[in-house]
């Protein structure tokens, strides 16, 4: 049965990319500003807030950030409570927004995701991160992220004939859409050549294949049906919500060309949704690395799997494709402050949706699905969207 | 309106104090067992978990606990999210536990806390837990959190005359609970004299004002109204659920001597629960630190301002008093696991009131309210329960 009474009404994220001397606080509150009294939302309006932030604990030593920011963004009081699942910490806030409507218990929501990250050096960062995976038997012996997006990549090179040449198109496609995004984390077009230039991070995942260390901030106003017509004319319905969990350990799991948690957390999304795949007239997918975008395009039911390389040489999932994938740069291109990230998913599919996107504007955008994954796969939250008027 | 929804049909928590040798995901899946299979309900049937914990990231490098979390305890690939506010982080999680069973998106949900602490030193876990209070402004500077709750003893102590004497009977009591609560970290009574010792952490609070640092964790399982008949014919309902918050900042407070965010949870919880104060029969509240149970029993309504300390003096607060507070012994005898201490008050609600809490049963028992708590008091959630045949 799919979703009822939850309307996305605003939705705006700040530049992403090194803010300096821009505290995590202040991200917070720019995107709330916009989401809200830009928007022609009051602040009183907000009865609670649900914040996605991954791991302030260790980059700025701060725990317990959702009173902290809230207070900060001028929205003193109210229930505020901070939702962590690695990468995918964002996409749980929503989920938890999302919950908070359905339940009848509030019926304007704030949902907002934050994370601070280039105050810290790189293996700072590195080590914070490396946090998502287990502690006790892969991370604590040296398996860090690109490592294990590595072994992915190896296991769907071997399985498929992906190529590197394949994941370098990832990048290309990211960096040419980000290009006109003015909030995005590099807007420089790269070439293919630029792409597969040996900067072995963990091989065969190359610099380009790497998503950046970025700060930035995200924040969407949900409300009920009632509520709705009181902010915009024009909601994006949220029809499907889709969680599951895998194994942390890449040991436990039996393919490593497929992530176990997007597929179940797909179908969950589509069933509610009472749509398929077929439906989706776009995605926006977690590409922390080149070859998640391949994979996830498998596994959301864009293509078979095994097919998701070639439908990107195809120019398929290109911006002008018949399925755009990340029509606005994707993480790659835009960045990647981990707990902002999951809630900046929806709020380009959101501008998507509601004809918004500029440049980057999607020919058709009826429906869009939105695929936020955590750590080594281990969360992954799917989001089915639709544009209020169709 | 009060929930109608929402039903606690299990709840166990594992031995609180210094478990060697036990790891996070081995404490947290005794409590799953003993909360799902040990109590009839089959681990298949658990659709999602909601899950508290506080700063594991810090304490044993271990963010993403969620998945890592369910799987260990044989629930691998439900919907599995992790909730953090500090020490509220338990009592964060039930309310998301709440709303996904009132949103109908679920209808047989986990809901469990837990904390790993002992394997840290105790200067280490002093700075994960200043994680809570503002690093910008507070923490960064040596405000830890007995200053904080000295602050607070010493604002109360000068506006209503309670005494060092007034608090050490905080410990008395919790003490003297929890010599009959086997679960219970320290299970050894202690005088008036031992816990005035002046063995100073930051005056006036005194080793004995302190709760201990501990491991441990709980579990709960709520259902829908269809599904409980299936695992118990005496439920307990959750009928309110209030959050609130306050800055993170001391210095931005107008009053040390109460916490606006407990004032605020509890109108808004006894709102929704259509009851008052006076209609509940006994409560279970944060008392990180003896201080915060004398100044709770107020904000939670219990006595007026000031008068909380007489109650205790008086023995209202008494296990066999008129109004109970922490029978079996509350955070400071029972121990503090912090991400486990919000769900772990709910078991010992729900086990008082359905008139499983042995030595330590109150003598009404229809209907509770709890009192969870974070950081600085920047969080606050509670909880109003009643027992199913009421």
């Amino acid at each position: 049965m799919p979703l009822k009474n939850t309307n996305i009404v605003s939705a705006a994220q700040t530049k992403f990319g090194k803010l300096e001397g821009v505290t995590q606080r202040e991200m917070f509150s720019e995107a709330v500003d916009k989401a809200t009294i830009e928007a022609g939302i009051p602040k009183k309006d907000i009865q609670a807030a649900f914040i996605g932030s991954f791991i302030p604990e260790m980059l700025i030593h701060q725990g317990h950030s959702a009173p902290l920011l809230t207070d900060f963004a001028g929205l003193k009081g109210i229930p505020a409570t901070r939702h962590e699942a690695a990468c995918a910490s964002g996409a749980t806030a929503l989920r938890a927004g999302v919950m908070a409507i359905e339940s009848g218990m509030y019926d304007t929501v704030l949902v907002a995701g934050v994370e601070k990250m280039t105050s810290s050096t790189t293996p700072e960062v590195t080590e914070a991160l490396a946090a998502a995976a287990d502690d006790q038997f892969e991370s604590s012996i040296g398996l860090t992220f690109p490592g294990v997006f590595a072994i992915a990549a190896v296991a769907h090179m071997n399985k498929y004939g992906t190529t590197e040449e394949d994941m370098a198109r990832v990048a290309v496609k990211a960096h040419k859409n980000a290009s006109t995004n003015p909030l995005a984390h590099f807007q420089k077009p790269i070439t293919l050549e630029q792409a597969l230039k040996p900067l072995v991070i963990a091989w065969p995942l190359k610099i380009f294949d790497c998503s950046p260390i970025s700060d930035g901030a995200a924040a969407l106003v949900l409300t009920s049906n009632e509520k709705t017509k009181q902010y915009t004319d024009l909601p994006v319905k949220i029809i499907g919500s889709g969680q599951a969990s895998d194994s942390m350990n890449l040991c436990d799991r039996t393919d490593l060309t497929t992530f176990s948690a997007s597929v179940d957390a797909s179908r969950a999304a589509y069933k509610m949704a009472g749509l398929t795949a077929k439906d989706m007239d776009f995605a926006i997918v977690h590409d922390c690395f080149s070859i998640a975008e391949i994979i996830a395009s498998e596994d959301i039911g864009f293509f078979e799997p095994g097919k998701g390389a070639k439908a990107l040489r195809d120019g398929v999932t290109a911006l002008d494709g018949d399925r755009p994938i990340n029509p606005m740069g994707g993480l790659k291109a835009v960045g990647h402050p981990v707990g902002a990230t999951g809630v900046k998913q929806v709020v380009v599919a959101y501008r998507e949706l509601i004809g918004d996107a500029g440049p980057n504007q999607v020919p058709n955008h009826d429906t869009a699905v939105v695929h936020n994954f955590g750590g080594t796969g281990a969360t992954c939250v799917i989001t089915v969207m639709r544009r209020g008027d169709v």
